[in-house]
Protein backbone atom coordinates (compact mmCIF):
# COMPACT_ATOMS: atom_id res chain seq x y z
CA UNK A 1 0.00 0.00 0.00
CA UNK A 2 2.71 2.55 -1.10
CA UNK A 3 1.28 5.92 -1.40
CA UNK A 4 2.60 7.47 -4.33
CA UNK A 5 5.27 10.66 -3.84
CA UNK A 6 6.09 9.56 -0.34
CA UNK A 7 9.88 9.05 0.89
CA UNK A 8 8.78 6.65 3.22
CA UNK A 9 7.34 4.50 0.87
CA UNK A 10 9.22 4.66 -1.96
CA UNK A 11 12.89 4.67 -0.09
CA UNK A 12 13.94 3.03 3.48
CA UNK A 13 14.75 6.42 4.97
CA UNK A 14 18.18 5.46 6.12
CA UNK A 15 20.81 3.01 6.34
CA UNK A 16 18.40 -0.05 7.93
CA UNK A 17 19.15 -1.14 12.01
CA UNK A 18 16.17 -3.31 11.49
CA UNK A 19 13.71 -4.44 8.89
CA UNK A 20 10.61 -6.17 10.03
CA UNK A 21 6.70 -6.77 8.86
CA UNK A 22 5.47 -3.86 10.47
CA UNK A 23 8.29 -1.61 11.14
CA UNK A 24 11.93 -0.73 10.69
CA UNK A 25 14.79 1.45 12.17
CA UNK A 26 17.15 3.28 10.22
CA UNK A 27 19.74 5.71 11.32
CA UNK A 28 19.88 8.92 9.44
CA UNK A 29 22.63 11.47 9.31
CA UNK A 30 21.47 14.75 10.87
CA UNK A 31 24.93 16.75 10.99
CA UNK A 32 25.87 17.38 14.79
CA UNK A 33 23.32 14.33 16.33
CA UNK A 34 25.47 11.43 16.04
CA UNK A 35 22.81 8.86 17.23
CA UNK A 36 19.76 10.13 15.13
CA UNK A 37 17.55 6.96 14.32
CA UNK A 38 13.71 6.44 13.38
CA UNK A 39 11.32 3.93 13.75
CA UNK A 40 9.34 4.00 10.37
CA UNK A 41 5.85 1.89 10.56
CA UNK A 42 5.84 0.83 7.10
CA UNK A 43 2.08 0.63 5.72
CA UNK A 44 1.46 4.09 4.91
CA UNK A 45 -0.98 5.51 8.04
CA UNK A 46 -0.78 9.64 8.77
CA UNK A 47 -1.04 9.31 13.11
CA UNK A 48 -0.51 7.07 15.87
CA UNK A 49 -3.99 6.78 16.20
CA UNK A 50 -4.46 5.42 12.88
CA UNK A 51 -3.04 2.09 14.06
CA UNK A 52 -4.95 -0.45 16.24
CA UNK A 53 -4.36 -1.09 19.92
CA UNK A 54 -1.83 -3.85 19.26
CA UNK A 55 0.09 -2.10 16.97
CA UNK A 56 0.58 0.89 18.55
CA UNK A 57 1.84 -0.98 21.51
CA UNK A 58 4.24 -2.67 18.96
CA UNK A 59 5.09 0.49 17.81
CA UNK A 60 6.13 1.68 20.93
CA UNK A 61 7.74 -1.11 21.83
CA UNK A 62 10.44 -0.08 19.18
CA UNK A 63 10.75 3.55 20.28
CA UNK A 64 11.28 2.03 23.80
CA UNK A 65 13.98 -0.53 22.36
CA UNK A 66 16.03 2.10 20.77
CA UNK A 67 15.57 4.31 23.81
CA UNK A 68 16.97 1.73 25.57
CA UNK A 69 20.03 1.06 23.27
CA UNK A 70 20.91 4.51 22.93
CA UNK A 71 21.02 4.69 26.66
CA UNK A 72 22.83 1.49 27.74
CA UNK A 73 25.39 2.47 24.83
CA UNK A 74 26.00 5.93 24.75
CA UNK A 75 24.55 7.00 28.37
CA UNK A 76 22.99 10.24 26.89
CA UNK A 77 21.92 13.25 28.72
CA UNK A 78 18.77 12.83 27.41
CA UNK A 79 16.82 10.98 24.89
CA UNK A 80 14.45 12.86 22.46
CA UNK A 81 11.12 10.86 20.94
CA UNK A 82 8.85 12.93 18.39
CA UNK A 83 6.88 11.73 16.22
CA UNK A 84 5.70 15.16 14.14
CA UNK A 85 5.34 14.43 10.32
CA UNK A 86 4.21 17.40 9.10
CA UNK A 87 6.14 17.11 5.94
CA UNK A 88 6.20 13.68 6.00
CA UNK A 89 2.81 12.61 7.01
CA UNK A 90 3.81 8.88 7.20
CA UNK A 91 3.77 7.42 10.71
CA UNK A 92 7.82 7.17 12.05
CA UNK A 93 9.36 8.42 15.32
CA UNK A 94 12.20 10.39 15.83
CA UNK A 95 14.32 8.88 18.31
CA UNK A 96 17.47 10.88 19.39
CA UNK A 97 20.33 10.88 21.54
CA UNK A 98 21.01 14.26 22.84
CA UNK A 99 24.06 15.09 24.96
CA UNK A 100 24.98 18.51 26.92
CA UNK A 101 27.70 18.82 24.48
CA UNK A 102 26.10 18.20 21.31
CA UNK A 103 25.26 21.43 18.93
CA UNK A 104 21.94 22.24 19.98
CA UNK A 105 21.54 21.48 23.60
CA UNK A 106 18.93 21.61 25.34
CA UNK A 107 16.99 22.95 22.48
CA UNK A 108 15.33 20.80 20.39
CA UNK A 109 17.63 19.36 17.47
CA UNK A 110 14.88 21.37 15.20
CA UNK A 111 15.70 25.01 16.58
CA UNK A 112 19.26 26.81 15.84
CA UNK A 113 22.67 25.68 16.69
CA UNK A 114 24.24 27.02 19.50
CA UNK A 115 27.63 25.62 19.21
CA UNK A 116 29.63 23.37 16.87
CA UNK A 117 30.01 19.84 18.65
CA UNK A 118 33.17 18.80 19.39
CA UNK A 119 34.67 16.34 17.04
CA UNK A 120 35.93 14.24 20.11
CA UNK A 121 32.88 13.31 20.92
CA UNK A 122 31.58 13.02 18.27
CA UNK A 123 33.85 10.35 17.29
CA UNK A 124 33.22 8.84 20.50
CA UNK A 125 29.31 7.90 19.79
CA UNK A 126 29.72 6.95 16.06
CA UNK A 127 32.42 4.49 17.54
CA UNK A 128 29.60 2.82 19.62
CA UNK A 129 26.76 2.81 16.77
CA UNK A 130 27.64 -0.40 15.66
CA UNK A 131 26.91 -2.15 19.77
CA UNK A 132 23.60 -0.26 20.24
CA UNK A 133 22.63 -1.10 16.56
CA UNK A 134 23.28 -4.60 17.24
CA UNK A 135 21.23 -4.37 20.74
CA UNK A 136 18.75 -2.44 18.77
CA UNK A 137 18.29 -5.63 15.90
CA UNK A 138 18.72 -8.13 18.79
CA UNK A 139 16.16 -7.05 20.60
CA UNK A 140 13.85 -5.95 18.08
CA UNK A 141 14.10 -9.53 16.52
CA UNK A 142 13.50 -10.87 19.73
CA UNK A 143 10.12 -8.77 20.68
CA UNK A 144 8.38 -9.70 16.48
CA UNK A 145 9.14 -13.40 17.54
CA UNK A 146 7.86 -12.96 20.71
CA UNK A 147 4.59 -10.97 19.14
CA UNK A 148 4.02 -13.80 16.47
CA UNK A 149 3.92 -16.71 18.76
CA UNK A 150 1.39 -15.13 20.83
CA UNK B 1 8.82 12.11 45.23
CA UNK B 2 8.76 15.72 44.16
CA UNK B 3 11.85 16.78 42.63
CA UNK B 4 13.46 20.23 44.10
CA UNK B 5 13.60 22.62 41.25
CA UNK B 6 11.43 20.48 39.14
CA UNK B 7 9.05 22.41 37.57
CA UNK B 8 6.20 19.88 36.55
CA UNK B 9 6.88 18.70 40.62
CA UNK B 10 6.42 22.15 41.88
CA UNK B 11 3.50 23.49 40.20
CA UNK B 12 0.61 21.83 37.37
CA UNK B 13 2.50 23.22 34.20
CA UNK B 14 -0.47 24.49 32.82
CA UNK B 15 -4.37 24.54 33.05
CA UNK B 16 -5.13 21.53 34.16
CA UNK B 17 -7.68 19.58 31.70
CA UNK B 18 -7.09 16.17 33.63
CA UNK B 19 -5.84 15.25 37.02
CA UNK B 20 -4.92 11.50 38.10
CA UNK B 21 -3.42 9.59 40.53
CA UNK B 22 -0.13 8.57 37.86
CA UNK B 23 -0.50 11.28 35.54
CA UNK B 24 -2.31 15.04 34.50
CA UNK B 25 -3.35 16.73 31.49
CA UNK B 26 -2.47 20.06 30.97
CA UNK B 27 -3.16 23.28 27.92
CA UNK B 28 -0.33 25.30 28.04
CA UNK B 29 -0.13 28.82 26.29
CA UNK B 30 2.27 28.88 23.63
CA UNK B 31 1.93 31.73 21.24
CA UNK B 32 0.14 30.82 17.95
CA UNK B 33 -0.28 27.27 19.00
CA UNK B 34 -4.09 27.04 20.36
CA UNK B 35 -4.12 23.56 20.80
CA UNK B 36 -1.05 22.68 23.04
CA UNK B 37 -1.37 19.50 25.96
CA UNK B 38 1.29 18.21 27.91
CA UNK B 39 0.49 15.05 29.06
CA UNK B 40 2.47 14.70 32.41
CA UNK B 41 4.18 11.82 34.36
CA UNK B 42 3.06 13.12 38.35
CA UNK B 43 6.25 11.03 39.88
CA UNK B 44 9.56 12.62 38.48
CA UNK B 45 11.01 10.47 36.12
CA UNK B 46 13.09 11.34 33.26
CA UNK B 47 12.95 8.86 30.49
CA UNK B 48 9.71 6.84 29.10
CA UNK B 49 11.97 3.95 29.85
CA UNK B 50 12.16 4.60 33.35
CA UNK B 51 8.55 3.53 33.81
CA UNK B 52 7.51 -0.11 34.01
CA UNK B 53 5.39 -1.90 30.66
CA UNK B 54 2.26 -1.07 32.46
CA UNK B 55 2.93 2.43 33.47
CA UNK B 56 4.24 2.96 30.03
CA UNK B 57 1.33 1.86 28.34
CA UNK B 58 -1.30 4.10 30.75
CA UNK B 59 1.15 6.88 29.32
CA UNK B 60 0.72 6.43 25.98
CA UNK B 61 -2.85 5.15 26.30
CA UNK B 62 -3.40 9.13 27.61
CA UNK B 63 -1.68 10.58 24.56
CA UNK B 64 -3.93 8.79 22.26
CA UNK B 65 -6.78 10.02 24.28
CA UNK B 66 -5.63 13.84 23.81
CA UNK B 67 -4.83 12.87 19.98
CA UNK B 68 -8.05 11.49 19.30
CA UNK B 69 -9.56 14.36 20.72
CA UNK B 70 -7.66 16.84 19.11
CA UNK B 71 -8.61 15.03 15.47
CA UNK B 72 -12.12 14.37 16.50
CA UNK B 73 -13.17 18.07 17.18
CA UNK B 74 -10.56 20.22 15.37
CA UNK B 75 -9.48 18.25 12.33
CA UNK B 76 -5.99 19.42 12.53
CA UNK B 77 -3.62 19.09 9.33
CA UNK B 78 -1.35 16.82 11.28
CA UNK B 79 -1.11 16.02 14.70
CA UNK B 80 2.66 16.24 16.48
CA UNK B 81 3.86 14.22 19.76
CA UNK B 82 7.26 14.76 21.81
CA UNK B 83 8.44 14.13 24.08
CA UNK B 84 11.67 16.19 25.14
CA UNK B 85 12.53 17.33 28.51
CA UNK B 86 15.87 18.69 27.86
CA UNK B 87 15.29 21.45 30.20
CA UNK B 88 12.54 20.11 32.17
CA UNK B 89 13.85 16.17 32.25
CA UNK B 90 10.54 15.31 33.88
CA UNK B 91 8.63 12.88 32.06
CA UNK B 92 5.97 14.89 29.42
CA UNK B 93 4.66 14.74 26.15
CA UNK B 94 3.75 17.26 24.12
CA UNK B 95 0.43 16.82 21.87
CA UNK B 96 -0.07 19.76 19.68
CA UNK B 97 -2.74 19.82 16.77
CA UNK B 98 -1.13 21.45 14.12
CA UNK B 99 -2.54 23.56 11.02
CA UNK B 100 -1.24 24.34 7.57
CA UNK B 101 -2.55 28.02 8.45
CA UNK B 102 -0.64 28.41 11.62
CA UNK B 103 2.80 30.20 12.58
CA UNK B 104 5.30 27.39 12.19
CA UNK B 105 3.81 24.82 9.87
CA UNK B 106 5.21 22.74 8.21
CA UNK B 107 7.95 23.23 10.85
CA UNK B 108 8.28 21.64 14.02
CA UNK B 109 6.80 24.33 16.77
CA UNK B 110 10.48 24.81 18.32
CA UNK B 111 11.98 26.12 14.62
CA UNK B 112 11.56 29.61 13.38
CA UNK B 113 8.05 31.33 12.99
CA UNK B 114 7.15 31.82 8.72
CA UNK B 115 3.94 33.69 9.25
CA UNK B 116 1.18 35.20 11.64
CA UNK B 117 -1.67 32.77 12.44
CA UNK B 118 -4.63 34.28 10.73
CA UNK B 119 -6.90 35.29 14.25
CA UNK B 120 -9.97 33.89 13.26
CA UNK B 121 -8.21 30.45 12.79
CA UNK B 122 -7.14 30.77 16.31
CA UNK B 123 -10.27 31.88 17.33
CA UNK B 124 -12.50 28.91 15.79
CA UNK B 125 -9.92 26.42 17.76
CA UNK B 126 -10.07 28.06 20.70
CA UNK B 127 -13.91 28.12 20.99
CA UNK B 128 -13.60 24.38 20.59
CA UNK B 129 -11.40 23.72 23.40
CA UNK B 130 -13.76 23.20 25.81
CA UNK B 131 -15.24 20.18 23.88
CA UNK B 132 -12.02 18.87 23.61
CA UNK B 133 -11.37 19.34 27.08
CA UNK B 134 -14.15 18.16 28.39
CA UNK B 135 -13.80 14.72 25.56
CA UNK B 136 -10.28 14.06 27.27
CA UNK B 137 -11.01 14.51 30.59
CA UNK B 138 -13.98 11.68 30.08
CA UNK B 139 -12.05 9.49 28.49
CA UNK B 140 -9.35 9.29 30.69
CA UNK B 141 -11.36 9.28 33.86
CA UNK B 142 -12.80 5.70 32.35
CA UNK B 143 -9.48 4.70 30.83
CA UNK B 144 -8.09 5.31 34.61
CA UNK B 145 -11.48 3.97 36.08
CA UNK B 146 -11.24 0.61 33.92
CA UNK B 147 -7.13 -0.01 34.65
CA UNK B 148 -7.88 0.39 38.78
CA UNK B 149 -10.61 -2.21 37.90
CA UNK B 150 -8.22 -4.50 35.82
Amino acid sequence: MAHAGCPLCESAGGEIVFAGDALRVVRTDEGGFPAFYRVIWNRHVAELSDLSRQERALCLDAVIVVEQALRFRLHPTKVNIASLGNLVPHLHWHVIARFDWDSHFPAPVWSGPQRHAPQAELARVMALRSLLQADTARELSSLVAAGSRS
